[in-house]
C-alpha cells in the first residue's frame, strides 16, 4: 500500500512497527521485581506483600520535558521500567515534546503498535516520524499495546552502533560514496564528554 | 491482593478488567469495512484502493465533551468504530471528561487493560472507577490494548438490562429487600422520551 | 446485543467475562512449583524429578460440597492451585452446587470464558449468574480456557472491599441514598468470628 | 519426561496434544454462520438479529450415548459445530461413554488441551487413551481450550486413511512384516454398507 | 478433508501437528540460561553481560549426519537447546538426512507447524512422514514456528514407552491379536547395550 | 544490549525485527482464496473441494535466482502469496542468493523473527543485513514464524517512498545537508523504464 494515506493522522501505523501483543497475564497482578536474581521473559513478580500504590503511578508525563538536543524533541517513556505495575499488562504510554521545528526522527517500535493523542500544537505527522512545523511547541501522548515497546532510531542504528556497520555496506545500501557515509557517521557519533 | 494499593494511580488494573490482547495482524493494514456483507471476528478489510487518510484520523477527542447526565462524566471513544484503520492493530484510546463531583461509575472493559493519562484536574482515582472530587473540571486520556475494549456499567447491567435480572436474584446478591431493588431499578431505568 | 438471547443456555458468555487465552506452553509440562522463591507470570516449574501422578489428579470435584452460606451455593475450584500440573496448560474446571433456591451471585471471570455442563437439577441459567429455582439440589461442571480464571463477586467487590468504595460513589452509581448503601455494606460485610 | 507420571489422573496432557489457544475474540459474540458464503479462520458471524438462545444451548450431552461399535466407547462433541455460539470463545466440551471394557483408543487433539471430569464409573486413565476396566459403564466430561479441538484416531490415520500410507512405510515404522500391516489395514478399513 | 491433497508437497501440515505459536517476547533478547536454578515456561534468561555470539550460532546443520539406524534417517535439531539465543523468539530449524530407502517415521510436533526445503535428493513426501524412494541420499531443512517444537514417534510412543501401554489397549486399537502386539513391542524396544 | 554479540551468527534477531506470532488456526487447513470477494485478516479460505496438492508446493526456491541489480542479491519469497496452503499456519521461507560482494541491504520484517541456514558460500552476517565478502556466490534459506513476514528496505522507505519524506526531515535525522539527501534520493529513485 502506498504511504500517502498516512499524512496527518492520529494512528501511527509506523512503517517499521507492528501490531503484536504481549502474552496474556495469568494472575491479577505481577509487579515487576527489577532486582530479581532471575531474569525471565518480561520480569519476575514482586512479592504481593511489598507492592504499593507507587508501583502503579508515575508523574513523569505530567509536564513537558526540557528539550536540549539536535533534533528538537524528547521522548519520555512510561513503560514497565518506570511503572513496575505494568508487568504482564500489555500496555504503556509515552509523552513526546517538540520545539518549533523539532523532529522525532524516523524510528521503530519492535514490539508494539502506537496511537497518538495530540496534547497541544500541530504536527506534520507523517509516515514514521513526526515534525513540528508550527511556531509553537507541541506535545503528544502515545499509547502502546506492550509493556515495553522498544524504540530504535534508524539513523543511529545504522550509522552510530557498536560494532559499526561497515562503510561498504552503507555505501551500497544508500548508493552514496564512502565520504558521505563517514560524514554521517561523524555527525551521529555519540558525543564524548 | 488487597485493593488498597490502587488508590491514586495512573495505571488502572480495574478489578473487572483484563490484560488480554487482540490477535496479531497478518498484513500491513486491514481497514475496517463497516458495511461489509460478511461479519468476522473483528471486521473485514476495505479494499486498499478506497483507503484514505480519514480512516486513520479522528478529531473527536480534541475537545472536552458536553456533560449533561446524572453521573457528571462523559466517555468519548476512539476505537475501531470511530477509526476504521485500527482494525487488527490492537490499540485504541478514550477521552473521559468530568464535572466537579463527576463520576465515571464502576465498570469493566472485557477485552482490554487500561492506562490513564490525566490531562487536567485532579481525580480520586480509585480501584475501578474515577471520581472528580475537586472544584474544577477534569479530563483524562485512556489507552487500551484492544481495538474495541468494550465497556459495561455494572449498575446498569444488573439493574437496567433487558430481559431484567429477576428481583430475587438481586435481593440475594446484595442482601437487601425487594423494595430497595425496585427503587434502584426505577432510578436506573432508561429514560423514556 | 440484547441479553435476552442467553436465558437457559449451556454456554455462559457472562456479560463480564472474556474469551482470552493463556499464553502457549513452551515444553511438555511445567508443573507449578507453588513454593518457588521466584514468582513469575503463572508459576515457576517443579523439577521433573519430583513430579508425580498426584500433580495431575484432584478428587475434590467428585462429590457435592456442603452448602452452608447465605446465597445457597458453593463453588469448588479445580485450577492450577489445586492441580499444579495445569500450569501453562490453559484449562481448568469448577464444580458449583446449589440448594433449592440457591444462587451463584453475579460475578466475573477476568481471565477466561466459561462453558457449563449440568450434572443434575434444573437451573434458571441467566445472563451472568445461575439460580436453582427448582425443588431439588442442582450441580454443574464449568470448564474454563485458563489455568486460573479468577472469580469476583460483583456485590462484594463494590460493597465489601478494603479500602471501601466511598459511599458517595455508590450512591451516584446506583442512584440510591446513603442509607441504602450503608445497609448493603453492613449486610455484605465479612463476618467477624 | 517419562510417561509414568500420568497414570490415573484427571488432567490429560495427552502425549500428542498441546496447550495451544484460540485467538482472542474482538467483539462480544460472533455466533458461527455455518452457511456463510465466505469461509475464514474459524467461522464468519451470524447477523446479531438472527441470533437466538438456541445458538448457545445443546442438550446432546445430557444422556449417555448408545454404544454400538468395536471399541466400546462413544465420543459426543459439543463444539462450535453443535453450539454455534462458541465461535471465537475458545472453549468446548465432549462427553465420552464407555461400556465395561470399552476403550477410547489412542488419539490426539491437535488444537487443544483436555481436562477430564469423571461422571460415573472408574477408568484406567492412562497416558493418551482411557479404558474402562470396571464392570459398570463409565462416563466422563472433557473440557477443551478450543472451540474446535479436532480429534484423530492414531490407528485409523495410519492404517485406514485415503490415500493409503504405503505398506513399506508402515512395516518400517512398526518393524513388522507386510502381512501384519495388511491385516491391520483390513481390520480398520471403513465398513462398506 | 481427505489426505490426498498432501502428496509431494513442501509444506507439511502433518496430520498430528498444529500451527500454534510461542508467546511473544517482551524484551530484545532473552538467551536461555540452561543451568538456571529456576525453571519457567521456556527458559530463564542469561545475564546480558555473559551473552556472546556463540549463543546465536550453530554449525551442526552444515553437514549430513551419519545414518546408522533401522529407519535410515537422522534428524538433527537446531532449537533452543542447541541455540540458547532462540529463547522467546518462536522459531527453530532441523535438518533431516535420509539414506536411499530411508524413512522419517510417522511422528508429530506438538508445538509447531513445519515447512520443508529439500536440499538434495527426492522424497516421497507424504502426509505425516517422508520417505526417500530414490537411489541417492536426500536431505531437507525443516522450519518451525516454535523455539522447541517437540517430536514424538507414534510407533515408539504406543509400543515402546514406559510404563507400557497395556497389550489389550493396543489389540483393541489396532484390531490385532496379542501376538502381533508383543511382536511389535519387542521390535521397537530400546536396545540394551 | 550492545550489538557486538551478533556478528557471524545463524539466528538473525534483526534489530528491526520481532518475534511476534500469527494467530492460531481454528481448523485443519484454510487454504488462501486469493480472489475472494471478502478481505479479512490474512486470507479467506478456499472451499475444500477445490484444494489441491499444488496449494502446498512451490518449486521456486529450488535454484539460485538470476541476480541483476545494484546490490548484488535477490530474495525469493515462499510465503502465503506463493503457497496458499500456508494461510493460518504461521510459517514461511525465503531464499536469498548473493553474488560475490552482494549485499542484502538493511531491512526489517515487521511480522516475524528470522532464522538463517547457509546453503553455500560464506557471509559476513552482521546485525541486520548480510554481505557476501567471499569470492564465490552464496545462498541461504531463511525461516520465518509468520505466513507473511513483510520486508521493508530501510533506505528505500526513507529516501524513495511516495509521498516523499521531506528533505528537512532527512537532513535532521541523518545530520547531513540537503545536497546529500537529494543525491541519495536520486540514486535510490525507482528506475523509469
Amino acid at each position: 500500500m502506498a504511504a500517502k494515506f498516512f499524512a496527518y493522522f492520529i494512528v501511527f501505523v509506523a512503517l517499521f512497527s507492528v501490531a503484536k501483543s504481549d502474552p496474556d497475564l495469568l494472575q491479577d497482578i505481577c509487579v515487576a521485581e527489577a532486582t530479581a536474581g532471575v531474569k525471565v521473559n518480561g520480569f519476575a513478580c514482586k512479592n504481593d506483600a511489598v507492592v504499593t500504590e507507587a508501583d502503579f503511578f508515575f508523574s513523569g508525563l505530567a509536564k513537558p520535558a526540557v528539550i536540549n538536543n539536535t533534533v528538537g524533541s524528547v521522548v519520555t517513556a512510561a513503560n514497565v521500567v518506570q511503572i513496575p505495575g505494568l508487568n504482564t499488562l500489555g500496555v504503556s504510554l509515552s509523552r513526546i515534546d517538540y520545539l518549533p521545528g523539532g523532529l522525532n526522527p524516523p524510528h521503530t517500535h519492535p514490539r508494539a503498535t502506537e496511537i497518538i493523542f495530540v496534547l497541544e500544537g500541530e504536527l506534520d505527522g507523517l509516515v514514521h516520524f513526526q515534525k513540528n512545523n508550527g511556531h509553537e511547541p507541541a506535545s503528544v501522548i502515545a499509547g502502546f499495546n506492550s509493556q515495553f515497546p522498544g524504540t530504535q532510531s534508524i539513523a543511529a542504528t545504522l550509522f552510530a552502533s557498536t560494532p559499526a556497520v561497515p562503510d561498504n555496506v552503507l555505501t551500497k545500501a544508500f548508493q552514496v560514496g564512502t565520504k558521505e557515509v563517514i560524514k554521517i557517521k561523524s555527525r551521529l557519533a555519540p558525543k564524548k564528554s
